[in-house]
Parts: structure tokens; C-alpha cells; sequence
């Protein structure tokens, strides 16, 4: 691209090392200062890091302030990177206010979520909470790349729906010119429609809604999912299997391209043979199981028990993650494939967290509809989803990950919120 | 992935070629029955094409009904891809409606876009309909990979906004829990945050909504928008300049992945040295080229306007596409960076349409706050806009691509209906 009149190119942070010695141009944001005998040093953060400037005299510009500069490049053992710049000249190209109401270069794990999410605008200028979304960039990539690998076809489906395919409880409604819709709480309904359409294995990356009142550290009100459909499968261990493959793929994506991040947070990422060894076990051993670790009895796989079963799998298959399959019919979406009183249908635990559900389709019109009045539905009140199996469509099924659950898993993160840039809760809509 | 026990692999149309004389499985969607002397032909179709069985007798499923067949591979000239199988046994996998409301295998030319619309369910299954949306997706591939490859971070932004920053006009309401939010128009508020919070250079691909009443064969109200935001940028080149590259790589990954379908409909994209061509004139020289065209006389670049420089670029530059730049500052928004009367901004038209909208912005909290009462705005009324700023921000700017629009384009759709997969309108809200 091309460069700005009478600058020399900009330096970055990671590749400072190479300039030992030449007059070079850097330019970031102004993260600390530290006055020593009439010296300054600044560490100017960039989007690749940390380095230090040093400053005869006071600093011209606050923290927070962006800043371009020129100086040289000298070797020194202390600096982030060995070396660090002796600053000529500086342009202010961005002056930030003396008043900032929270320290960017603190702990932030010292200052609560709260505070955190208060002042969002500055709290994500910490290094530390950047590192989060740079490696959310990489998760979703992953994931694509994967599945653009294996045949699949990315869709982009519409968020306003006319009647929810979930049960139609807990979505936001939208004023649409004289029309009232709803935010979408899942592209199931497009995402079998895509398969059926013949594309026949596709996914999306997109915003879903849920207009629930819980605020717990594992629930968002709108978060992005990462759905995946295939059809022609032979039933849901093509799904798991196809999940285990992306999770390795994801996986290694990230300890490839975050491994400095992750060594310094000790963060430890499954690697592809732990994925490998995630154990497949129904609802019904699950709950034995979970029982046979807490001394209590589970009517269904609650928080608590989806933190046994990790702990179990942790111990017994070195990953704290579990496949559990055969849901009762009664706890699945109408469109689960029955089998008796199961279902063809699998979660995916990990870490303590279900950030997976999935399962095999009904595919069969006929089927359909005598599902439908088991759960209160007509034909009708779905809309045309009955339609993409009037019409003939192979078996199918699918999954979704949230990609915020599996980042804050990944990285250890005690609330989905940090895993949000501008998260939505009941109470919270800016920034 | 695990096979189905007692099937051999299924073998896709794409691949027959290579099975000569074997006895394989294939499975996919009745396209067409041809009966011939006691003899019939189908059409299957699957994801990557159709591949032709021959039946002795009839055929045990009607048209879209999904089947899965075994037969031998014989070769035959006549039958697409040089190969046919001679089927041995059908299973019907999913049965199709014998009343299906639009022929899929029809010419869809031929039917109004109403009825295409109307009946999305099917007329998706038409074979060149879903190329429009496999190229899409190697569009938006195209624009997240080079993105990556230049160091941009890939954000998810929140869709529900306390208030607009394009102004609070043309916005849909969400009943939020006990509040009333809007659906954003554009993450140009998160875009410029995130550069602004060190990650430098972002993009998002993601929902944008318009409450707009209009229905034309280039609007949508619901639409994807492929935004990009840049920090440090010396000025609007730097923009346009990423953008050519962009567009030099979408479109090479265009031409790499569907080189048959663009050839089968005549449909050419500009190569990387056309991209490299495209003009950069000034609003004030835009009018005058188009009105020395049309002898019409423009007070803005209107649609005709947009369609008369398109055709000139084409002429001159061998490229139908042209970089409009320098907008009166009445017509950008109160973020654009001011340059006496003029902006530092630019539309690319393309082949008769704006597709996208782009410049610098206004990184100065003074200089922003100065700007607000000319267009009736108040830091307060703006949310936590203005603090972006306040904190410190670099120079800089981005764009927005409509994906719809540049898909629209490149494949020479008459409407931009027909590059969304369920577009919505003012009266369409289903499917």
C-alpha cells in the first residue's frame, strides 16, 4: 500500500529485533510510562505487542495516547524483545483524555467483571483480553476452513423469522413495518432447507437470539453459533466424528498461531489424539455415572453434572470432554430423530460446559407429523418448515458449537462474558 | 468417517468417470425421468453435479424424491460426464410430494421472480441457483483469507444497538426484556472501537438491517455486509488500494473454484489487471463525465448516474467499475473525515451499482465534536461513540462490500433477490 509522504514504514513491535542499528518509524498506543533520573521509558503497544521507547526528558503524550515516532533502534537485555527504540521525534496522532476511568495495563482479573464490562471501550485495549478475540479470529477460521475442506458450502440465512422452529418460547420480537418477526434462535430450519436443497453439507457462522432472563456466567442473550448440517449420513457418530475432526483442526490452528499467548496465560489446548479419545456415553450412564461420583441422584444432566462427567472423562480419557448420546425423547426438539423413547441426538461436554448440541433429523414428512402433536405443533404454526421434507430430503443431521462457550473453555475463562466483545445480557445494551 | 454397514461408498457424480465397469452406490435427487422404449432415464442429482441411471422398466420414485442406488458404471457417450449407471436396486430415502408447486428442473428464467421467491424451497434446488450461492460462499472465503493473510483480525460485533450511528433513521426496533433496542444498520460503531482498541485492522461479515421501504432490484432490508476497518492508514488510497487487492483475490478464487459455471453462462469477472485499472475521480468529475454522457445534468450520483460512469469506465479502462471519491460532506455521515466542503471518502461502482461505501474517519475527539451540531447530533445522543476517541484512536478508515450486491454483479443477476438465499422485503418474510 502506499506510504505516507516523508515517513519511513512503520516498525511493529514483533519485527523490532530486525532493525538493530537503523532509524526507524513506530507508532502505537502509549500502555505505560516510567520516569528514571530524567528518563523516560514508554511501552508502546502495537497490534503485535509490546516495545519500549526511550525519552530523554518527559514523555509529550498520556497513556492511552497513540503516538508515532522515530528514534533508533538499540540493543538492550531489559526491553520486551531485547531491544527498544531512543525516541528523535513524536507526533501525537491521537491524544487520549487524563481522566480514563480504568487502567488498561492492570490485571484485569484484580477488577471485576463488571468494571470490566462497564467500561468495555477501554477495557479491550488490555493485551490480555485482545488475546482473547485474536484467538476467537482463529477458532472461527478453523472451523471454516475445516469444513470448506470437507465439501461444505457457508450459507448466510436470515435472522428475522416469522415463528420460531424451537417451540417459540424465548425469542426477541421485531417491529418489521407492520409486520411483528422474531430474531432467529438457531438457522435450523435453513440449515436442513440448505441440505435438502442439494448443497447437502453446509454451515453458518452467525448470530443467534435467545430472549431468556437468566444472567449466569454460561448463558448470552445473543451469541455467535457455529452450525454445521450434512446430509446422507449413517447416523450420529458421522456427526460426532465430523465434530472430533474440527475440534482437532480448531485446536491445532490455535496452538499453532497462539502459542507464545497460551504459554504465558498456561493455557493447555487438547491436542488431536486427546480429541480422539473423547468417550461416547448415553444419558442414561451419564447420569449413573455423575450419581456414582457426587452421591446424588440426576433427573437430567444439570451444571453439576456435566462437571462430574468432565472430571470423569478427564480422569479415565485425559480430556475432560464427553459425548453424551441417546437423549430422551421428551428433552429433545420435536425434529430429533426418535428411537423409542430416546433419540438419535448427542451433546458434547467439555470442561464442565455443553458447547454442543447435535443429532440426526427427522427427514421423513410422514414421521414429522405424527411427531408434531406430541409437543403441541401443527403443520401450520411451523411455517413452511414442513415443507423441505414434503419435498424429499435425505436423512441429515447436524450440530452447533457456541463459539463463545468454546472460547471461554478453551481459555479457561471464568464468564462467557469476557468471551463477548460487546456482550448482551438482560441489563446490559451498550456499549 | 463411518460407513453404513452393508453399502460400499457412495461414489458422487463428479467422480464416476472413475469407476468405470465397478459396481458402486450413488444417492442424491431425482431431476429428471425420461422413459424410452421401456426403458427410463434419470437424471440424479447430487452436490457436485448430475450423473445419468439407467432403469429396465420404471422408476420406483418420482421427481426430487431423494433415493439411493446400486449399479454398474458403464460408459455412454451420451449421458452427462461420459459415464451412466445400470441400476441393480433402489432404496427411496426420502419421498417427494407428487404435487410439487414449481418445476426444479426447469429454466427458471423463464418464471418471474416472484414465483422463484415465492417457492424458495424448490426453486433453490435448481442447479444453477445454488451456483449462485457456491459462489457466494467462495466470495466471502475469498474476503476473510486475504483479510487474514494481511494481518486483520476477524471480529463478531453485536446486531442489537441502543442507537444508530448512521444517524437513528431507517432502524428496526427489538423489544429487549423491558427496553427497546434497534438492529444495527452497520458495526461501524464496534469496527472503529476494535481498531481503536489495538487490534488495528479488523473485518466482520455479518447481518446489517435497513428499515428502508423501498423495493428495488438492489435493495434488501436484511443483508450481508463484509466490512473492513484499518488503522494508520495515510489517507483514502490506502482503502482503495486494499480493496483492488481484495477484489483481485475474491475474484481469482471465483474464476480458480467455478471456472465451469462461469463458463457454462458466459459470465466473465474482471482478472486481476482489469481490478488494477479501475479509475479514481472525484464526485465533481463524476458528474461531469456522467452528464457529458446522458446530457442530463446531476445533482448526485444517482442510479443512472452510477450506470453512465460504469459504461465510461468500461470504455476507457477496460474495467466497468470506478472509484468516486471526495463526497460533499453533506452526503457522508458525521463520522467522515472532513476536507474543506469535501470528505475524504469513495463509492466503487461496479457494473452499474454501488457496492461499496468507504473513507477515513474522523479520529479527533475535538475535531468529531465539532462536527456533530452540523448534523443535528449530540455526543450524548450517540451512545459511547464519541469515547472511542476520548481514549485515544489512530488515524483511520474502512469500507463495506454488500455481499449480495458484488454477488449480484460478478454473476450478472438482475435482481438482488436473487443472491440472497431468503431475502427479505417489505413483504417477504418467509421462508
Amino acid at each position: 500500500m502506499a506510504k505516507q509522504k516523508g515517513t519511513s514504514a512503520r516498525v511493529l513491535a514483533a519485527g523490532l529485533s530486525r532493525h538493530a542499528g537503523e532509524t526507524v518509524s513506530a507508532a502505537g498506543w502509549v500502555h505505560r510510562i516510567r520516569e528514571l533520573g530524567g528518563i523516560s521509558f514508554v511501552l508502546l503497544r502495537d497490534r503485535t505487542g509490546l516495545m519500549q521507547l526511550v525519552y530523554e526528558g518527559s514523555v509529550p503524550a498520556g497513556l492511552e495516547s497513540v503516538i508515532r515516532v522515530d528514534g533508533t533502534v538499540t540493543e538492550n537485555d531489559k526491553a520486551p524483545g531485547g531491544y527498544e527504540i531512543q525516541v528523535h521525534a513524536t507526533e501525537v496522532l491521537g491524544k487520549a483524555a487524563g481522566d480514563l476511568p480504568l487502567s488498561v495495563n492492570q490485571d484485569l482479573g484484580q477488577v471485576g467483571i463488571d468494571a470490566v464490562l462497564d467500561n468495555r471501550l477501554l477495557s479491550l485495549r488490555n493485551p490480555k483480553v485482545l488475546d482473547i478475540f485474536r484467538v476467537q479470529s482463529t477458532i472461527a477460521a478453523g472451523f471454516a476452513e475445516y469444513l470448506r475442506s470437507q465439501d461444505f458450502t457457508e450459507i448466510k440465512t436470515s435472522k428475522l423469522i416469522g415463528s420460531g422452529t424451537e417451540g417459540g418460547t424465548g425469542l426477541f420480537s421485531v417491529a418489521y413495518f407492520d409486520d411483528t418477526v422474531f430474531l432467529a434462535q438457531s438457522p435450523q430450519f435453513y440449515k436442513q432447507a440448505m441440505v435438502a436443497s442439494g448443497l447437502e453439507r453446509v454451515f453458518e457462522i452467525g448470530h443467534a437470539y435467545r430472549a431468556e432472563k437468566h444472567d449466569t456466567p454460561r448463558h448470552l442473550n445473543e451469541y455467535v453459533s457455529l452450525d454445521v448440517e450434512m446430509g446422507f449420513i449413517g447416523g450420529i457418530d458421522d456427526l460426532m466424528d465430523l465434530e472430533v475432526a474440527l475440534l482437532q483442526h480448531i485446536c491445532s490452528a490455535v496452538e499453532r498461531e497462539h502459542h507464545t499467548v497460551l504459554q504465558e496465560y498456561g493455557i493447555k489446548v487438547p491436542d488431536a489424539a486427546a480429541w480422539g479419545r473423547v468417550p461416547r456415553i448415553s444419558h442414561e450412564e451419564a447420569k449413573k455415572i455423575a450419581a456414582g461420583r457426587s452421591g446424588k441422584r440426576y433427573f437430567e444432566i444439570n451444571p453439576e453434572a456435566e462437571r462430574e462427567l468432565c472430571s470423569w472423562a478427564g480422569e479415565e480419557y485425559g480430556i475432560e470432554a464427553v459425548f453424551v448420546t441417546e437423549y430422551p425423547r421428551k428433552k429433545r426438539p420435536f425434529y430429533t430423530y426418535p428411537e423409542g423413547l430416546k433419540t438419535q441426538s448427542f451433546d458434547l461436554l467439555f470442561r464442565g460446559l455443553e458447547i454442543t448440541t447435535g443429532g440426526r433429523r427427522i427427514h421423513d414428512y410422514a414421521m414429522l407429523l405424527e411427531n408434531l402433536p406430541r409437543f403441541g405443533l401443527t403443520e401450520e404454526g411451523l411455517g413452511e418448515y414442513c415443507k423441505i421434507f414434503r419435498y424429499g430430503c435425505p436423512p441429515h443431521g447436524g450440530f452447533a458449537i457456541g463459539l463463545e462457550r468454546l472460547t471461554q473453555k478453551l481459555l479457561g475463562l471464568d464468564n462467557i462474558k469476557e468471551a463477548a466483545l460487546f456482550p448482551r445480557d438482560r441489563k446490559r445494551i451498550t456499549p
